[in-house]
């Protein structure tokens, strides 16, 4: 069946022709101040789950507002024929917006700005996170509905509105509603770009250890005049541990740490070195210029497709204005891995566990507190989708799409595959310079026309058998 | 001129006869709540001041409550005839009382209790710390008024209202003073005894240089997902220097840290040894067992000979409840040396700075700021005052007098020999479980009477020329 291709033209003039409407349905969506950690806008936030299921109702998709334990979960169905059958995943909440001041224009008034080098962008809080990404999807599947009268393919939406706090209630849902969810393939618009011209697919996430870790020696603070020299001090025991957790050359020392980590496939690599990923262009924007990873990786590697550990929070004894000469009963750090591969998150808790245990003088004990535990996900190079989605990404940008490797985490597509045991395509427009999470966000007109675009043009190729 | 140690038999003996009236003055004393650090207690302050310079009038000394930009300090001044001049040091304010909860009875209640083993007591807040301490010296002044008209040499008294909150205008009211406060020697009352059977004589105070150290990476709080892996962290950088800073003898690694600590004479040596301090009775009761210092040295040495390097608090990154994948901008440790004999702090804080700046990689950098730069305070073994000292110690309580060296610091103590060239005879009769600076502050009542009788002896023996 090809008439999806043949429709594609259409559909992509239609989404020309009605880019301004667009442009005023997501203005509409940005105008309602859907900040999900905050209580006090929770009604805000049902109000976003309402407005986005009419929205879907609009274009056919049988919506529902689905009540949780926290905010609301939209979800919409639209069948057809054909295709394989898709779950888009989303999120309608946003990020809170203090520091209000430092904002140039009311974060809840979305406007089209021009910036340098005369880029116009949409401006508002969450232009790019995750609004404008989401209806980048929405307004594609609006379009092929116009121009066909139907979907492409068989499309599920699952739309939620605590992404940005910690997804709570989203975990349990989609166990709850596993047959409704599992579908042949979920799609994701949370992800960034390569550049301003380089459309990527993220193919990679790396997973998530994060471990609390308490040192406790005396069972009280001492004077450091009194019992310096003679008492354990739980900071001293600290450091010690993260100072070894890393070699000269930063590898990890962690025994087995680095078990399940592969080689990338050379073409792969080759596409990656491509890039030319300066330290100038990566770090210099954040007053850095030294990549600090492993010495025989390349800087997109270290940030990208290995392995790390990092310390992400340390406090003990007297931190306020001067000096207390106390030697502190306790000290914490909270200590991450970010984790690529088939390395397995609990065997490298153990392996962590035992590490630090082994550097406890005979006065100090440990407790441990797990924040985090999931391992990486990786998209196989060889899927056909992978390749679907990145010819239709180069047919759109006039440049070939590369894959990458997100350094972060998004928890629910581990679940996608673990849970319903489902890949994810995960394809966005966002730009570093969005600013997403932080005052003055973004998001590239460009990056909203050609993504919904470039959904029209994944979603046709998705359903060209 | 022996008279003054005819008459003593008499001063003692007035001594035990007037302990009940002691009491009462002391309690009167006791009940103003002088709490230096917080300004709400500013007017109690004042009152504890005259209050104290009501009872140096009432002994015939010429008393003043002396301006300064905080609380006053007051001056008695007693002139006689014959022996060394001396000043005497001491602090009418008080510790604050939180958590009040913890209080078995007001703070500012004193009373009489008995204890496990029958021991008497006084409770409250200072009944240590320092009042009950320092009217043990103002007693013995009272009781040698009493019996001999006069005191036994010439005596300046100067007590301050703001030790517990950092002696702030002491150190110029003494560089202003210097020609009315510089007299042979200085006592001090506002240390320990060995035990409750043994005297002391303190004959060493650590110094202390006291360094917080800043080290800055990135010019923002990164994501550890995005960055993690290329960007330098400024808490590892700061967990290697800390760990660095000892080897693994226990010794501090900094180039010439060691220069200037002598070995102690072997007579002081054996005494300290014949001491025979366990960790089962100095660390047992913090929960502790291991002497954590150097380890070719004893647990006392450890405590109050060697010098030693500490962190006292650290902070960076996120330190919530919970996870945030943060790479910090920076970390700050506060860092401490105790410092013995000869050491020179300034040597020592360039050492630690060339150390650090060592340890940088070259996306990081760290200021310093100083808290505490004072050198250790020694007493020579071969004084004779400190042979009287000992020699009135060991009559008065039985037991050989030691002479030990705190751990802490007396920081006008080095402002005495540094601006007015005077030695200073520290001799306290404080116990360990006085619970100074903390809920349920007491005094035993064998540390009031005999401290009474052990200055009124200590100033015979150095009248007696």
């Amino acid at each position: 069946m090809k008439a999806p291709l043949r429709c594609l033209p259409a559909v992509l003039d239609r989404i020309d022709a009605d880019l301004d409407q667009s442009l005023e349905r997501l203005f509409a969506f940005l105008r309602i101040p859907s900040i999900s950690t905050d209580p006090a806008y929770a009604a805000h936030c049902r109000a976003a789950a309402e407005h986005l299921a009419q929205d879907l109702a609009s274009i056919g998709l049988a919506a529902e507002v689905r009540p949780t334990a926290g905010h609301p979960i939209v979800i919409g169905k639209g069948a057809n024929g054909g295709g394989p059958s898709v779950l888009f995943y989303g999120h309608y909440d946003v990020q809170p917006v203090d520091p209000l001041e430092l904002w140039d224009t009311p974060p809840f008034e979305p406007r089209i700005e021009t910036i340098d080098g005369g880029r116009k962008v949409i401006r508002g809080r969450g232009a790019c996170d995750d609004k404008g990404q989401l209806m980048t999807f929405v307004e594609a599947c609006r379009a092929w509905k116009a121009v066909t009268g139907t979907l492409p393919l068989s499309i599920t939406m699952m739309i939620e509105g605590e992404e940005e706090c910690g997804s709570k209630n989203l975990f349990s849902f989609v166990r709850d509603n596993a047959d409704e969810l599992r579908r042949a393939l979920a799609l994701v618009c949370d992800t960034g770009m390569w550049d301003a011209q380089t459309p990527a697919v993220t193919t990679s996430l790396r997973g998530l250890l994060y471990e609390e870790v308490r040192i406790r020696c005396a069972d009280r603070d001492l004077h450091s005049g009194l019992f310096g020299g003679a008492a354990a001090n739980p900071i001293r025991v600290l450091a010690k541990i993260i100072a070894d957790l890393h070699d000269a050359q930063g590898r990890v020392t962690l025994p087995g740490f680095y078990d399940g980590v592969r080689e990338l496939p050379p073409d792969i690599k080759a596409d990656l070195d491509a890039l030319k990923l300066t330290p100038e262009s990566f770090l210099g924007p954040v007053g850095l210029r030294a990549p600090a990873g492993e010495k025989d990786r390349s800087l997109i590697e270290q940030i990208s497709t290995r392995p790390t550990c990092d310390a992400n929070g340390i406090i003990g004894g007297y931190t306020g204005e001067g000096a207390k000469t106390v030697i502190p009963a306790e000290a914490s750090a909270k200590i991450s891995f970010r984790l690529v591969g088939d390395q397995d998150p609990k065997k490298i808790r153990e392996a962590f566990h035992a590490f630090v245990r082994a550097r406890l003088p005979s006065d100090a004990s440990v407790s441990f507190e797990n924040h985090a535990l999931s391992p990486a996900i990786q998209l196989s190079y060889d899927s056909p989708i992978l390749a679907k989605a990145r010819a239709a990404l180069t047919e759109e940008w006039g440049r070939k799409a590369v894959t990458i490797g997100s350094g972060g985490s998004i928890p629910i597509v581990g679940d996608f595959k673990r849970v319903l045991g489902m890949d994810s395509l995960l394809v966005g427009f966002g730009l570093d310079d969005d600013r997403v999470h932080a005052p003055n966000e973004k998001y590239d007109l460009a990056s909203f026309h050609k993504g919904i675009r470039s959904w029209a043009r994944i979603l046709a190729a998705l359903a060209a058998e």
